[in-house]
C-alpha cells in the first residue's frame, strides 16, 4: 500500500483554475479496487465527434489495458467516447486475467453510458502483478454515471493518484479565427517516471474540432519535447498513457493551426513539470539544458545521461556543484564529446571551459545556486547545433524512503 | 575528501593470503596528494620481457593518464615496466595540466627504477577536476625506488583505495606442463561503477611468460564477463584501468593454455565481486542471472536493466520481493520480450511463470531469500538460447549519504 508521503516541497501553491471544457463530463468515486478512505475511480465521458489521440508507454510487458487503447485509437468517430481509469492495481503482468479484466470493464462501462465498447478507453495504474479486482470497478459504474458533471475535473485528478503527493491540473486558452477554444488536463505520476513516457496517466480535454490524424501528430510530436523529455528515476513504467480528447463542442475547427498547437504543448509540458515537481523524494527541480551537440539527439543522449546519473542526482540532494560528475556523465553516455571542448555551468556560473575549470570560476557562486530550488545545469559540447533539454529531479533519502517498502 | 565509511557488510573476513609474484615488487608512500596521514602512491616494478595487456574505460572523457596507457600498450618488449598509481585526485579534465602532469610523473618514474618512459603506466584515481599535484608525487619517487619488496602487494592494494571500504586482492595457482604459475591481483572501486568498467583500477600479475597478443586477447575476452559485468550505480569512470602484467619469471611459456585462462579469469572475477561487495551504501550482494534470450547480447541488457533499475535496487534494500518491478526493467530494456512467456525466480522460488504469479508461489519463501545477504534474481525470457549474468548491490541510504556530500 502506498505509504502517504509529505506533500513535495515542490508543489504549487494549490491546484489551477481549470475552464470548463465543453463535451466531457466527469465522475469519481471510492471503489475500494485497493485504497480504502479514498477515490480510486474516474469516468470521464465525450460527447459524439470527439477525436480522440493518445501516446503510450513503448514497454514490451505493457499492461493489458495499454494494450487495447492502442487497438482502439485511429480514425475519426461519429460515436461518443469515454476514459475510465482506476489507481491501487495497475492490471499489469497479470496473464490472461488481465485482458478478462479489461474485457469485463469496457463492456460495462459501455452499458452504463450507452457508448459503444470499442471507444471506451481504460487505465489501470498502481501495484504490478496482482489480479484486479474488476468487479468492484463494474459495480460502481452506474454510481458513476449518475453522478457524471462537467465540473468534476480537480476530482478526476485526485482519484487518478498513487504515490503522488499532490493532484496535476494544466489549462490553457487560444485565440483561433477569432473564437476561443480551451485546454486542459490532468496528470499522474510520481515514480518510474521516465523516457518513453513513465508511469503517467495523462488526459487533455479540449472543446477544439481536430481531425483524428491532425491531433495524433501533433501529440506525438509535442510528447517528443515533453513526457519523453522527463525522468525522475529512469525507470518506465508497463501502463504509462497519454490521452488526448477533442470534443469540437466549441464549433470551432482548428485544423493544424499553430497556436493551438502551441498551447497543447504548453499544456503538456507544464503537466511534465508537476509530474517532475512530484518525483519520489524530490526536493530540488531540476533542467538540463545541452546545446552545441553534434545533433539534437546526440543532445538528449548526453541530457538524459546527466539526468539519470544517481552521482548527479545525489550531488544536488547534497547541493554540491559537483562538475566532474556532469563530465563523467558526458564521457559515458555514448555520444560524441570532444573533453577540451566542453563548457559546464550551473544556473548562471560557468564553471567549466575548454575541458578545464574556468579561471574564474567561483566555488561560491556556484555552491549558492545549488541551495536553490530550481538547478539549472548547463552543458555545451563545442560540436555543432543540436540541443535538448530535459527535467528531472534529485534523488535523496525519501527516494529510498518510499521505495524501499511501497509494496510489501 | 572521501568520507570514512564504515566496513561494508558484504566485506571478506581477511585481505587473501597473495602469493609472491617472481619478477614484480611494490612500494608505497603517503605523497600527501590529498589524502593526509594515509598511503597514497603505489610503485610496481616489472623486469625485463614483462608483457604487459590492458583493457580500459570507454568514456569519451577519460583522463590523460588513460590515454598514455593505452597510446603504450601493445607488443612485446624486452625492457622492464613500472605501474605508477596515485590515489586521492583523479587527473581527469584537467586540461593540459593532466598531459603535463603524467609527462613528469613517467619521466620521473623512468629515472628513478631505469625503465624506459615508454614503458611507464600510470593511474589516478579521486576527484575530477582539479590539478594533480604532481610534483609530490615525483618527489617521493626515491623514497618508493629505495623500498620496492615482492612481499608488498597487500600495502599497495591498500594505497590505491577512495571510497573502498577493504583493500581488494585475489590470486590462483595453476599448472601448466608440470609447472605452475601463480597469478595474483588487486583492485579499488567503489562508486561510479558500471559496465564499460567501472571506477575500477586492477592490476594482475602473473609469473606466466605469455605473448603480448595472447595475453591481451585473453585480458579482453574475460574482461566482457567479469568487469564489465558488474555494476553499483550505472555511472562509469573517467578513469579505469585493467592492467595485466605477466613476468615469464616463471620460465613457464602459457601459450593459450585453457587453465590458465581460466585461473586468470577466476582472478578477475573474484575482484569484480569484490569490488561489487564494496559498492557505496551496499548490503546486498545481487546476482541477475538471465537466460532464454533471444541472444546473448539481449540476454546482457536486460540483466544490465534490472541491475541498474533505482527501483529494483531500492526493493532489495528493503527486503521486498517485489518482481512486479523485474517486469518494469525487462519491459524498458528495450531487448526482445514476450511478457507471456516470462519465468521470474528470487533464489530458489519461481514467483512468476508465463506471465503472472506463479500459481504456488510463497511470498513468505521469497521474503526470505531477500532477507539474506547474497540475492539471486533469475529470468527465463523463453525465447532462446542467449545468457548473461551480472553482478550488482542494493541502493541504500548509505549510497546517498556517502555521495550527497563526497567532494565538498
Amino acid at each position: 500500500m502506498a505509504k502517504a508521503a509529505a506533500l513535495s516541497p515542490l508543489a504549487p501553491a494549490r491546484f489551477p483554475n481549470l475552464p470548463i471544457i465543453d463535451g466531457v463530463q466527469f465522475a469519481t468515486c471510492a471503489a475500494g479496487v485497493r485504497y480504502q478512505g479514498r477515490t480510486d475511480v474516474m469516468l470521464a465521458t465525450l460527447v459524439p465527434g470527439t477525436t480522440i489521440a493518445g501516446t503510450f508507454t513503448r514497454s514490451t510487458t505493457r499492461a493489458a489495458p495499454v494494450l487495447d487503447c492502442q487497438a482502439k485509437i485511429g480514425g475519426n468517430s461519429d460515436a461518443g467516447a469515454a476514459i475510465l481509469v482506476n489507481s491501487g492495481n495497475a492490471n499489469a503482468f497479470t496473464g490472461k486475467h488481465g485482458i478478462t479484466a479489461v474485457e469485463a470493464i469496457t463492456a460495462a462501462t459501455s452499458t452504463a453510458v450507452n457508448i459503444p465498447q470499442a471507444r471506451i478507453f481504460t487505465s489501470s495504474t498502481g501495484v504490478i502483478g496482482e489480479p484486479l479486482a474488476y468487479e468492484r470497478i463494474t459495480a460502481a459504474l452506474d454510481e458513476l454515471a449518475a453522478k457524471l458533471s462537467a465540473a468534476n475535473i480537480e476530482p478526476a485528478a485526485r482519484a487518478i493518484m498513487t504515490t503522488d503527493t499532490f493532484p496535476k491540473g494544466a489549462a490553457a486558452k487560444v485565440e483561433v479565427g477569432g473564437k476561443t477554444v480551451s485546454i486542459a488536463g490532468i496528470a499522474k505520476g510520481s515514480g518510474m517516471i521516465a523516457p518513453d513516457m513513465a508511469t503517467m496517466l495523462v488526459y487533455i480535454f479540449t472543446d477544439a474540432a481536430v481531425d483524428q490524424s491532425i491531433l495524433q501528430a501533433m501529440v506525438s510530436e509535442a510528447t517528443e519535447t515533453t513526457f519523453n523529455c522527463i525522468t525522475v528515476d529512469s525507470d518506465t513504467s508497463t501502463s504509462d498513457s497519454l490521452i488526448v480528447a477533442a470534443t469540437g463542442a466549441s464549433g470551432v475547427d482548428v485544423g493544424a493551426n499553430s497556436g493551438f498547437k502551441d498551447a497543447l504543448h504548453g499544456v503538456m509540458l507544464d503537466l511534465a513539470h508537476q509530474v517532475v515537481r512530484d518525483g519520489e523524494g524530490a526536493t530540488k527541480f531540476v533542467e538540463v539544458a545541452v546545446t552545441g551537440a553534434a545533433n539534437n539527439a546526440d543532445a538528449k543522449t548526453h541530457a538524459l545521461a546527466i539526468a539519470n546519473s544517481p552521482l548527479i542526482k545525489t550531488a544536488i540532494a547534497g547541493q554540491d556543484p559537483n562538475w566532474g560528475r556532469v563530465v563523467m556523465a558526458i564521457g559515458k553516455s555514448g555520444a560524441a564529446a570532444d573533453r577540451d571542448l566542453l563548457t559546464i555551468r550551473f544556473g548562471d556560473v560557468e564553471v567549466a571551459r575548454d575541458g578545464w575549470q574556468h579561471p574564474q570560476y567561483s566555488e561560491a557562486a556556484a555552491a549558492a545556486h545549488m541551495k536553490g530550488e530550481n538547478i539549472v545545469i548547463g552543458v555545451d559540447l563545442g560540436l555543432g547545433d543540436g540541443r535538448a533539454t530535459v527535467w528531472t529531479c534529485d534523488l535523496t533519502h525519501g527516494y529510498i524512503e518510499i521505495n524501499a517498502d511501497y509494496r510489501s
